[in-house]
């Protein structure tokens, strides 16, 4: 056995079964070896931000890492900002690099750069592997550090030397520790705040916000009054009819001030206080009411499920009812097809259990209002902020979950970044539909620069916010990657088409005309 | 003033007037200003591998640097491949990077990343600047530091208060250097060396094989029977009818040994020893031939032009005349549409003083022989092996050069990766031809696999090479970002659409079905 196997049978053996790739010659037998495992799935992506958000994307929804396959330096470069995202996410993903032979080097052949540079300010965990006989052992301890909590990015490169070199065989799995527990110490400040007729919100991030730990902290809130909330990059969040609500904070400073006016405490579970976004002048940073108490219930590498449960129990909350969203499903719009009435439609239509990959952007505008009574979903949003992130999230998170509808509300601005994706729903036959919101502009932009006092942009500056001229045709370009696309331009039509999207299987695109 | 509009015109003062940007919220003040500035361009791109390419193929052709304008470390990090490219070409560029506010880092916002480690590894000058007093004077020196011979990236990381925070003005230019003088040590031991009788060639790189030192290079070459040579990465090379002959080096490490075979001396001019672009199993890394002596007659940072002139004024050459290709254009061919016709109608259909953008790989097989006696013309090269170059690299090449014909020669599975470029060619109604040879493959990477010894790849192997399922539609493609595309089947079709799309100005894509 050569180590390219070794090490896809280790990853195998550590449940690792699924590679998102865009190999080059230097991951030829890494390639050759994935033929070899049969039950190893092998997708391609035409772009390594694909890769990257595909994998980011499986994380979230498989809550197990998958594995990338890219090449060399300039290779994982093109996935940088997608792992950025998925650092963010706090996904679980074995990030494979292929290098040059190790005694190639020294060459400084064109390809040649350094890679644990690149690597370094996305990764939780990098090692080079350097002899084939150990590639099956880094490949076990790359899903081990992969996998711890909260979940990171493990970086691990493979000359290619040690890809082809003989070697005994493949590794085991490693024991795997779990998230680390919550003391009682915790808790009991958690409690005590809870307690004291403060007034206090709870805010969540990680699996609180999608598993049992959401159903304690529904239970707390009866209990208490508390308010449950995320912060608005909640890189994915459970919602929807049968749900307990979660309020999402808004994007701006001054609104996420406005929205905690009178909290006078809050408990972090998973989270971190918010802070702005950006920087604005005589704007504040620090985004806490002045005078608001924090305690930590848990840290995002804590398991702060059962700390969220152990609070219950502390509060005498154990058997109390949580209030959960009803069903409400919005009502066919009238009037034009604009962001509101698009997103009224969406909400309408929405599958039960569907899954969306969020960067809408300014267009997910009333996003939240139509959609918390609507069928229960998860929603996963661009948690590191950097665009591009939306189709190949949405594409990974239909390969984590092949029976749900996946439902990708795409700014046009943000879906240029990696429209590649696109391709790859086409060749697996992904169940994703994808609704472009096509305004033609980077419209956060437009808002940023007079949020900035800049009231009276030049002709220069809206051309670096116009996508007018000329206009993109998503019809044309999602057809030209083998996904079948139509145009909406009235809300009879976005109806329509969104219907026939979900009820067909395999992807679809909808632009949708605002 | 604010610091935004003095790094402007400070760049502006430095001769830096062409900017490709991809701004966020944290370059909305650079933004504004651009609009201040009349005589500073601002060209849109809608990725930021787009961005980098286009100021590489900008800083090749126009021997001055452009600016970019990229997005905190995100923006940065989708833009690093290609700035990989320029490094490996020692493209002048001014690489600036918005960052968060200098007192908003402090809370780790969604955004914030560590800039200067994904800056690093393509830099070769960094800085941050801190106050709005100093970014009009950083910016002189980055411009300084981008033209340091022969040419490299100078990062200039910008936090947002420091664009908007007023400040006095401008700074003015700093002196430039220019290359550093050759030695007459080094002219001298070129010179003993070319006197020998040993077979000796001239291994070339940089300004001597496009600048007048290639007509002191034909003099010596006449007057002493040396070869003359550059490696297959070169830059930039002036090529066909009128021009110096330089033979450039082949791809593979055995094709390379073998071309050099008997070659007993080689002296260097700007270029480096030739090596394997990748390791092999039983093939050398290194590709001088056993006892093949070398000697430096400039490196890189040194001026090479002046030292082939002092070198063949040494030798005694100064008078010589140089052999010059003769135009021998090649007939139209008949028979079908391949690589090799495509080719030859490419080397027939080329005007006078073309730019050609090649990203072409495995379709590029026959291109040397049908253009050595085409009309005069640049051709620019993948400099750093990292695909995604062409289509950029060919925009930034028309915005130098307004008055020359760009033809862009693409592989299709390269052209996805910044297909992006397309739009930015419509939006500036640049002069460029991109000619896409759809092979729907991998097709390196299938020379590759059996290089590598796997000759009977397994089904999911190829998956990994083939793009067949689906079949990209590049007319679709570009159509979608308003570029008018044509699609060639025969050899009589590719020569009717390319003559056609040379006649018109503007962009124009023809995909080539090979």
């Amino acid at each position: 056995m050569i180590g390219a196997e070794s090490l896809v049978r280790s990853l195998l053996a550590s449940g690792v079964d699924t590679w998102f790739a865009n190999p080059g010659t230097s991951e030829m037998h890494v390639v050759a070896a994935l033929d070899k495992v049969a039950e190893t799935r092998a997708i391609l992506g035409l772009f390594e931000g694909v890769v990257t958000g595909a994998a980011d994307g499986y994380g979230r929804m498989a809550g197990k890492p998958a594995a990338t396959l890219l090449h060399l330096g300039p290779g994982l470069a093109n996935g940088l900002a997608n792992l950025h995202n998925a650092r963010r996410a706090a996904s679980p993903i074995v990030n494979v690099v292929g290098d040059h032979a190790t005694y190639h080097s020294q060459y400084d052949a064109p390809l040649e750069s350094d890679i644990i540079g690149f690597a370094r300010p996305v990764s939780g965990w990098i090692h080079r592997s350097m002899r084939s006989d150990s590639v099956g052992a880094d490949g076990a301890r790359a899903v081990l550090a992969a996998r711890e909590a909260p979940g990171q990015i493990a970086t691990l490169i493979v000359p290619a030397d040690v890809a082809w070199g003989e070697c005994d065989g493949p590794a085991p799995a490693l024991p795997h520790g779990g998230p680390a527990p919550v003391g009682g110490a915790a808790v009991d400040a958690a409690a005590e705040a809870l307690r004291s007729g403060k007034k206090t919100a709870i805010l969540m991030r990680g699996d609180v916000v999608h598993g049992r730990g959401l159903e304690a902290a529904g239970r707390v809130a009866v209990k208490t009054g508390a308010r449950l909330l995320c912060d608005y990059f909640v890189p994915r969040l459970r919602r929807g009819a049968g749900v307990v609500p979660v309020e999402r904070l808004p994007y701006f400073a001054e609104q996420i001030l406005d929205n905690l006016s009178g909290v006078q405490h809050v408990v972090l579970a998973g989270a971190r206080p918010p802070v702005s976004f950006f920087a604005y002048k005589d704007s504040p940073s620090w985004c806490l009411p002045e005078g608001c108490a924090v305690s930590v219930l848990a840290h995002p590498h804590e398991d702060g499920a059962a700390a969220l449960e152990a609070l219950a129990e502390a509060l005498g909350a154990a058997e109390a009812q949580a209030a959960h969203a009803e069903l409400k499903i919005p009502d066919m719009p009238a009037g034009a097809l604009d962001v509101l009435t698009a997103a009224q439609i969406v909400g309408r239509l929405l599958p039960a259990d569907a899954i969306i990959s969020d960067e809408s952007a300014t267009s997910g505008l009333g996003l939240s209002a139509y959609l918390e009574g609507a069928q229960p979903h998860d929603i996963l949003s661009v948690s590191g902020g950097a665009i591009g992130m939306g189709i190949p999230l949405g594409a990974g998170a239909a390969v984590a979950c092949p029976d749900r509808k996946v439902i990708c509300l795409q700014g046009d601005g943000g879906g240029m970044y990696t429209l590649q994706a696109l391709w790859t729903q086409a060749r697996e036959n992904l169940d994703v539909t994808t609704v472009i919101y096509s305004n033609r502009a980077y419209v956060i932009l437009m808002f940023e620069l007079m949020r900035m006092g800049i009231s009276t942009p030049g002709a220069k500056a809206m051309s670096m916010l116009d996508l007018h001229n000329p206009e993109l045709n998503w019809v044309s370009l999602a057809s030209g990657m083998g996904v079948e696309a139509s145009r909406a331009e009235t809300t009879e039509q976005f109806a329509d088409q969104l219907q026939s999207a979900i009820q067909a299987h395999g992807p679809r695109l909808i632009e949708v005309i605002i």
